[in-house]
């Protein structure tokens, strides 16, 4: 899981600017704490806007953040022009996403030609500690560079 | 998967209750089309703040309105005084989410006393076409009245 | 999800030949009950042998069944030559697979070049009742006619 | 991950036990390696009963494996009486299950006193070497003493 060779010299700028092109991670305030290839971390204020009925941050949010994570994560890896697509992903929620501060911390388990598959495991920060509050594993696409330049036409992950 | 019967007469009014104290929901713009025992269908304007690099839905929105729409499926069959957690779901992404307007609709598979399985399905709407962007399965679990108020406490999953 | 127009005309023939060269469904006992486009429908007998702790078939066995009911599902829909694999799939196991046959029905709910999503439902047959037990959602991937003739050599799904 | 405390100081006979009332893992092959508190290793020898279509061992046979791993690692650390029941699980197919002998490895995540939550990867060996194949994640939940004893009756996941 260490070692990953990434195909695109540039990935690391490249891996930046597919991230700050999504609004939803502004708009949700997340933002990448470290990114190396095949693996990436995202972290995440806490915000009242983004919340469930108990106040804690909503699943569908610690997911958001969990799946960015791994496409990213995915996305260092494919070569230059390429494009990625989640595929399907699976999250199991383990304690309620109640912290000042969250991180979502994603590593690519399987690179591939077409299909990545990938873990993340979020965490609530709070204080000093850190909670194991959610995992996923997904599954994401590399679109080949023609596909992924007619955005908006050939998107479907299939 | 038709012919539910809640558990608490009151059920409608309580499902609404708990659908709006989420701000998320409120955030994001989801709201509640239809609720019917164990089925809930939601919708969602499309809006450019919560989009990924190609101008699509973020994968992480649907999963919020796919997951909502599941919980407050699962919420209309429990108990009175009972709460609602997502234990797991799984979402899989099957066309680019481009629509003026998407739909989350909910079923209960499985109701049970601690465990609920539910599945939904996402359309975009545009035009006159509806379109099914993704699909979800996921389990809730049922909190006792007594661990559904110690709010802030006992919530986790598990 | 009705109506799909399979690629290979022969598909029926292929999709029969395709499962009976899988020596694991003969030895767990499963055959096929129906074949549609897009649809298939596997059942199973009882069998001691194949059982968990409580005397009910292993869930393990029952994800086999279900796995393979979406494998032949989404293989009687790609072009003639190709293979199929799995790329990912969930079960959520709703109740003891108690009975004394057993049947798995998959459908395809999105074909695509590449991959194909499923869904499938294992049912246990007991006297005239058929209850739901498990349900699966899973991804399947097409190889190229060429990359399915290197058989034991490019078959990792990625 | 590490150092988890069993409830029941018997845990290692009753582990043992349970995975031995399984005829299905005898028929399968599959024995317990290893077996600490929260984490058992599995393994089970190649066998062309239970292959696919290509020869390689069938899916469905992997997450048999797989699942049961996760089983006894989740029912090392509940109280003793209680039994354990599969909720869901979901697989992710890496590579094709080529190999002489294979390996089934699973760590909880999380326990907890209704829902443990946990992890499995799957490897072929084959020479000296040791590949990746498939990576698991669960959850299983926990049966109280007296519902655990009325085996064939309450054991419904929910």
């Amino acid at each position: 899981m260490a070692g990953f060779r990434p195909k695109n010299p540039d990935y690391r700028a490249v891996s930046i600017a597919t991230f700050e092109q999504q609004r939803a991670m502004k708009t949700l305030g997340i933002s990448i704490a470290r990114l190396e290839p095949g693996e990436v971390d995202l972290v995440m204020d806490y915000s009242p806007e983004f919340t469930q009925q108990h106040g804690f941050i909503h699943a569908g949010v610690i997911t958001a953040g969990l799946d960015n994570a791994c496409g990213i994560a995915a996305f260092t890896l494919i070569p230059a022009g390429a494009g990625i697509l989640t595929v399907e992903f699976k999250t199991n929620l383990l304690a309620p996403a109640r912290g000042d501060r969250f991180a979502f911390r994603a590593t690519v388990v399987k690179p591939g030609r077409t299909l990545t598959v990938c873990e993340a495991r979020a965490y609530a920060l709070q204080g000093g500690a850190e909670i194991l509050i959610a995992t996923m594993s997904g599954t994401l696409m590399a679109l080949a560079p023609r596909e992924a330049s007619v955005e908006g036409k050939a998107l479907a992950p299939a």
